[in-house]
């Protein structure tokens, strides 16, 4: 039978104070602040044991019981007190403590102990009747609502009708105030013990009334009620949502601490307050904090008194006020922040000018702070380098890369969609690409807002400040060309509905509790601003701050460069994607689409006569027209990617994409090219496809039609000569999108050395060839595929489609719930379904290294910029990860910090 | 060094006579022969690895070279004669045989050893002038065309000119002939001695100026080169399409065979025939055959002249005309089919009155003589019960199940389509579902003719005899009904052009070589016929015989179904189906589609009702409508099939599928619900997916509206316990559709179980409860949903689309051209990709059962009717496979198959 109750206190502690898992954060903080000697009221831990217990039995075993009581008897004894003695009574808080922090979203009990006879006692021990009652009525309320189970509102009110009684004593119009304004009006503080006092009994009653039963007046029962009910908390809803955004298991169950309480509010010689050992915000190295005199600590977070600065130019810090517990303070946060050599937030209660320690945990901080503490912990040898590396979450460092909204602005939230692509930006509303060149043009900022976005709203997007679209997940179009191109984009803005015709936009705004509450309609040119990290859209315009690498993340990316193992490269189309690649730290193309080339309209054209081309020669024609605008694309990126190699997607889409699908586009391009309106609804119908996602696409057309990759393939090569002869070093990667047999990479091969053999007739060049690896079948036969293929690239975005049957397009109706639900942990287009989509990866880099050692490995879906899924990758060995430009920071971060916990592991 | 050359002669053969894989069948079928003493001219054979070496090494070894000069020899000695003696020459065939009968396939020469002296010779040693130098010609075109590669054409074109001057001087006037009506004119018995003389004279002439080279005068080196044509040959185009066809590995080469001639051409005592031991067209134990007098075997087949019946009524039997041959040739029947075990397939020839046998291998024959002769041999002890079984192609016997067309009756082919659904069918031609039923209604045969079908059509297929439609592949909703429902189909014939507005169709009428010839309009009413077991449409009424299952069929299946594993379920919605499925001998029903119940009229309203709520109250209430419908069809079903199990899959598609697309059907649903047109146009645009296939389907849709299942758990589980009280054994199987995670099962067994415990209520009912594998991320996950599911059902049509990327509705397009390419072996969707989707069966075959220890294990797509598959699925062990009633008997055959050919192995 291991140990399951935690008793610490009087500079010692039980327990093993690495045993996070079992103490929680809160109890394993209590212990090592005892253990270092740190003014600590004594208390006992119930370890997540025991919670995992009372979840699956619905209650605390009795031999748990009796251990329970044996750490009280220790707590009193040090205390000096004795729960529910009249004469002396120690009242003691109930808390939860998980092993990951969950602030706020568990249940705590404080002042536990207090009855009518214990109450009385206080009141006389304290010489403080007012104290004493004001203790008791908060238990009563805090116990009934946490323990019994019962709705909060009525003790609330009977509270209300107090403070009224007491406005009304000082001549307050209580009538006119509400419940708010008549707390500042009527402080706590202010309310007489008398009132308190029959408070109580009214209080008593209505326990009596909801439950049925007597409020417990006696302590231990009170204990054991709060001890289960901590428990019970780690299962209400607001956890277990937090749990679900934070990837914390739910089977990991909180830790419940016991701890003698100490008051903040026993006067002016009182005070509690919280604080940070540095800005978490800036990551400055100085003591960040707040108190109030004579409070409790839920005062401080209440907003009903104005917490005062810890230290500062002010005149009520507490530095200046109680310089002695200030003194205390900062010796005690040099202490912890040497022993824990992290930034710590603290809790802490002053009662009668001592200080008491109630908490301690690594601090939560801004990305920006967190490199700069990082960086300046190792400066101070606190940390390793690689620890510096591993302190930093990844994703946190996106904000220091894209503007952000001023935090002291004012905002209005009109609707909440997915946050797409990060950054903030604020812009005139526009329903059109063309609109949104237009008014870029004159130098105007906009707001891009569609339905959902195709290749044909690029100019727009590249316009716009920002995109909102009304319909798409994570990985539409919208999103990927806004990440790509480091622009601000909310997706599946579903609240928003758009009319075309009249130009304008319909939100229906949404309160809190996800209920509406009005409808707000803003036509073209009206002024939004969008918040790409949050998902959020706000009215008018919000004051935004620019994008701020700080010197502190040059040097911490070095550090990561140093530690990581995996290449980190950047998937981008066109030579400006190629050098902000490049200044991001790219180190490589993984991902160039030649598709999307073929959209601007010079080109689009030369593309549609190709694809309405009956007869090989007529294709090839149309190619040729296209060549010479590819080799330019090529010759732009190969230069900027001097010395660095460039995988090359030969084209993927289905050839409808190509084509107009609305009558005046049809019409216009029948005239345009001369064709009969009625043919291209024949080609267009005849294209037409149930599943593009699984159709006619990727290498099946070269298997129909050789010819277009054979023009690909020749432009790569002619502008890799060319950029050669330049004296840059070219390393093309050409790569086939979709194969799932070595039969069509032969075949693939076969185009691209018969071309290869014609350029070199001219100049030779080196490339290598390779396949992505985004189907299952591709993965099962990944052996056969290596035969042919010199690399591999893993499309984890089709990856995850196919193998989990699921369309990114139309996900967005369901997925949501399924997440909500937890029948997924993560959107999987967003993080890699690893005990799915991930085997096959696994199965892919077995398979593939087994039949080619040292073939090149990497992965260029979506997932090559997300931190858990590069966590992945880095596990399974791949060579290297391909993002958009804007997150190749984030993925050296992340591949840095896979790499160094594979070396500690 | 193995031997490979291989002698026979003289009662003598070298070699091993089972080795067919070296020998060909040809060389084994002489060996054998040679072995029993039957009178076979003497020869060697070249074996199938020196072809391999050919192949690589695109020469023969010179030791190789060697062994053919020893087996010379002994053929010279044996004949009494030499290769290229002038004074007695030698002559031999020169022909391939691989390990498995290509019929046609690869090249022949005949009459080698022929040059100038030793045509003299042999005009001497037979004194024959004529023989000799038509034998002479007949070599020199051959040779020059197979092994010299020179275009035949004007080869032919000197033949025809001295026929034209032998017509002549017979008086014919050759101008008014065309080639084939002037070989039946002037036939090559009547060309003289000189003419023939002259003509080779030419013919060497040719050779010199078309290849630069005279012709080879070396009888040894015509040899050399006449066996290397034949191994060249092997890879000539159409070899190598027939292979792809059958199945037939590129690697295994042929052999080739030398043999002496022997003539039928020499007189009237001479003749040359073919004959099968027993009729391969009705399997009756009767010789079968046809003879020529006085012929070589190629004019057998040529068609000039009529070839006679080998015995019969008719007076130019060889019965009658050579009764001493004949008696040679039906004791050579009896003892070969005694030695092979096997009805035969034989090629004679009669010199001066002896015969010779020159070839003779297992004859190919129809499905019913398949079974009759199977059947038949084994009570004649020449077989097994277990090789009887093993001697049928399953697929062979669908041909006993549907009718065929009258083989007698004169046709012409209109178009040509996929194989979609076997049977033959005439009918008047409709467009509509509705006309359909109303000309059925009136008593007449109807085809109903559309572009593609959609559920909607139901009853106008149900009211066909057969269905065409223009686009869709062997999987679309047209084939899969009408195989469930046994009509002839085709699909995907886009030679068709279907005009709805005036109810006609244009076909563009092509010929053999893909060329348009005419287009042809048929408007409604008239009558075509089609042939769903080759795809063919032919213009008017052409007569059909019925099915027609024989006594030895029923033996044959009682046979198989002792020897097989694998139970045999059949895929059936409705009573009707089930009762076929029954009567077909389906131990059960693998797969109860629910969504085909929905869309009958009077449910369909109730349906989309449910569709447009927006309440879970509302979807319930209309639900309740359906749930009496429901709970009736099961009823029909549960009766049928009392006693065996019926897995019903929960329903499956997406929700738009129920929602009507044209402007008409939107505006009449807009009146008969009371729902604006606005209103439904908004839902019909929310519900639009991009790629349905990967959508908002499945248990998918039972997560957002559990109510749905519910509903449809209630209808099956009451459905039971009503018939369950008319003391009928029920077994229901709860299946649910594209799972891929252990939490959906979770849920949707927790709404199972929950209406269990309702309707337990009134009457216990056992159930299972299980899943489909339809999605790789199903079957990489096996071994947690088999923590949840109590069987597994594959679904290996989404199972192959979601494994390759490929959508069934769309890959129509391009997959032929794989298939053709060779990219892929097979459509994926008739016979399953071993490789890549049959990996991840197995996969979760073993997973499953590793979680869940005799999980039962089923397969219910397409490829459960598919012998190549059944014989998949055997290997790996599933419990049974589901298939279309109709495709039961193959299926119980095919899995006889597999478990015979296992318990060999």
């Amino acid at each position: 039978m291991t140990k399951r109750v935690f008793f610490f206190g009087d500079g010692k502690a039980e327990g093993d104070a690495k045993r996070k898992d079992l103490l929680g954060g809160k109890g394993v903080g209590l212990v090592e602040m005892t253990s270092l000697g740190l003014p600590v009221p004594p208390g006992f831990t119930v370890s997540t044991e025991v919670c995992v217990e009372y979840m699956q039995k619905r209650a605390v075993p009795a031999e748990i019981s009796k251990e329970i009581a044996d750490a009280l008897v220790k707590v009193e004894a040090s205390v000096g007190a004795k729960l529910g003695d009249p004469a002396n009574p120690l009242l003691v808080s109930v808390r939860s403590g998980a092993r990951a922090s969950m602030p706020g979203m568990m249940d705590t009990i404080l002042n536990l102990g207090l009855n009518d006879e214990t109450a009385a006692g206080l009141a006389k021990k304290t010489e403080d009747e007012r104290f004493a009652y004001d203790a008791y009525r908060r238990f009563i309320t805090m116990y009934s609502d946490v323990a019994l189970g019962l709705e909060r509102e009525p003790f609330d009110q009977a509270l209300e009708r107090v403070r009224v009684r007491v406005a009304g004593a000082k001549g307050v119009d209580a009538a006119r105030c509400n419940a708010e304004e008549l707390k500042k009006k009527v402080p706590d503080s202010e309310i007489p013990e008398g009132e308190l006092k029959k408070l109580v009994v009214e209080l008593k009653a209505l326990v009596k009334q909801k439950s049925g039963k007597d409020f417990p007046t006696d302590a231990k029962a009170q204990l054991q009620g709060a001890i289960e009910a901590v428990f019970h908390s780690w299962n209400n809803h607001r956890a277990i949502v937090y749990r679900k955004m934070n990837d914390i298991p739910d089977s990991w169950g909180t830790a419940c601490t016991v701890q003698a309480m100490v008051f903040g509010n026993l006067g002016d010689t009182s005070a509690t307050g919280v604080a940070f050992t540095r800005n978490p915000s800036t990551g400055d190295k100085k003591l960040f904090g707040e108190w109030l005199p004579n409070a409790q600590g839920e005062d401080v977070v209440a907003g009903i008194r104005t917490p005062m600065h810890i230290d500062g130019a002010e005149n009520d810090t507490l530095e200046k006020k109680m310089p002695a517990a200030y003194k205390t303070l900062t010796d005690i946060c040099q202490k912890l922040e040497a022993h824990f050599r992290d930034m710590q937030d603290l809790e802490f209660t002053i009662q009668n000018g001592k200080l008491y320690m109630l908490q301690c945990r690594s601090g939560k901080r801004t990305g920006k702070a967190a490199i700069k503490i990082a960086v300046e912990q190792f400066g101070e040898k606190l940390i390793s380098r690689e620890e510096a590396v591993l302190r930093v979450d990844p994703q946190a460092i996106d904000q220091l890369l894209h503007p952000a909204l001023d935090p002291k602005a004012p905002i209005k939230l009109l609707a909440k969609g997915l946050p797409a692509s990060p950054g903030a930006a604020s812009g005139h509303i526009v329903f059109s690409a063309d609109e949104a060149e237009r008014r870029a043009g004159q130098g105007k900022p906009v707001i891009l807002v569609r339905v959902e976005t195709s290749p044909e709203d690029i100019h727009g997007m590249k316009a716009a400040r920002g995109i909102i679209t009304a319909r798409g997940g994570m990985t539409s179009h919208a999103a990927v060309v806004a990440r790509g191109m480091g622009k601000a984009c909310i997706a599946g803005c579903s609240a928003i509905s758009v009319n075309y015709a009249n130009e304008t936009m319909t939100i229906t705004v949404y309160d809190d509790a996800g209920r509406p509450t009005e409808t707000v309609t803003k036509k073209k040119g009206d002024i939004v601003t969008i918040d790409g990290s949050t998902g959020s859209v706000f009215d008018d315009a919000v004051p935004t701050v620019p994008a701020s690498p700080t010197p502190e993340f040059t040097e911490l990316m070095t550090w990561a460069d140093a530690a990581r193992k995996m290449k980190v490269r950047a998937n981008a189309d066109t030579p400006l994607d190629a050098r902000t690649a490049r200044s991001f730290g790219a180190e490589g193309i993984g991902l160039c689409r030649t598709e999307h080339m073929f959209f601007e309209e010079d080109r689009i054209a030369a593309m549609r006569e190709m694809i309405l081309s009956d007869t090989v020669e007529a294709r090839e024609k149309a190619l040729a027209k296209l060549l010479p605008f590819q080799r330019e694309d090529f010759i732009g990126i190969f230069r900027e990617m001097r010395g660095l190699p460039v995988t090359i997607r030969l084209l993927d889409p289905p050839l409808h994409e190509f084509l107009p699908n609305d009558k005046k586009q049809i019409d216009a391009l029948s005239v345009a090219m001369s064709v009969s309106v009625d043919k291209l609804h024949a080609r267009i119908k005849e294209l037409h496809e149930f599943n593009p996602m699984l159709g006619h696409r990727g290498c099946r057309l070269a298997v129909t039609y050789p010819e277009i990759y054979a023009m690909q393939t020749r432009a790569i090569l002619e502008a890799a000569a060319f950029v050669s002869k330049e004296g840059i070093d070219v390393k093309p990667e050409i790569m086939i999108p979709l194969a799932i047999t070595k039969e069509e990479l032969d075949r693939m091969k076969d185009i691209v050395e018969r071309i290869a053999a014609d350029v070199s007739k001219e100049a030779k060049v080196a490339y290598s060839f390779g396949t992505m690896i985004e189907l299952p079948r591709a993965a099962i036969k990944a052996d056969e595929l290596a035969k042919t293929a010199e690399f591999f690239s893993f499309g984890t975005n089709d990856l995850t489609q196919a193998t989990l049957g699921l369309s990114r397009d139309d996900a967005g109706k369901f997925l949501p719930a399924y997440v909500d639900a937890g029948i997924l942990p993560k959107d999987p287009f967003t993080s890699i379904d690893q005990p799915g989509v991930g085997a096959l990866v696994r199965l892919a880099v077995e398979k593939g290294r087994a039949a080619r050692p040292g073939i090149k490995l990497g992965v260029c879906g979506e997932h090559g910029g997300d931190p858990q899924s590069i966590d992945f990758f880095g596990r399974v060995g791949l060579d290297y990860v391909s993002c958009s430009p804007f997150r190749v920071p984030i993925a050296r971060l992340a591949a840095a910090q896979v790499a160094l916990r594979s070396s500690f592991e």
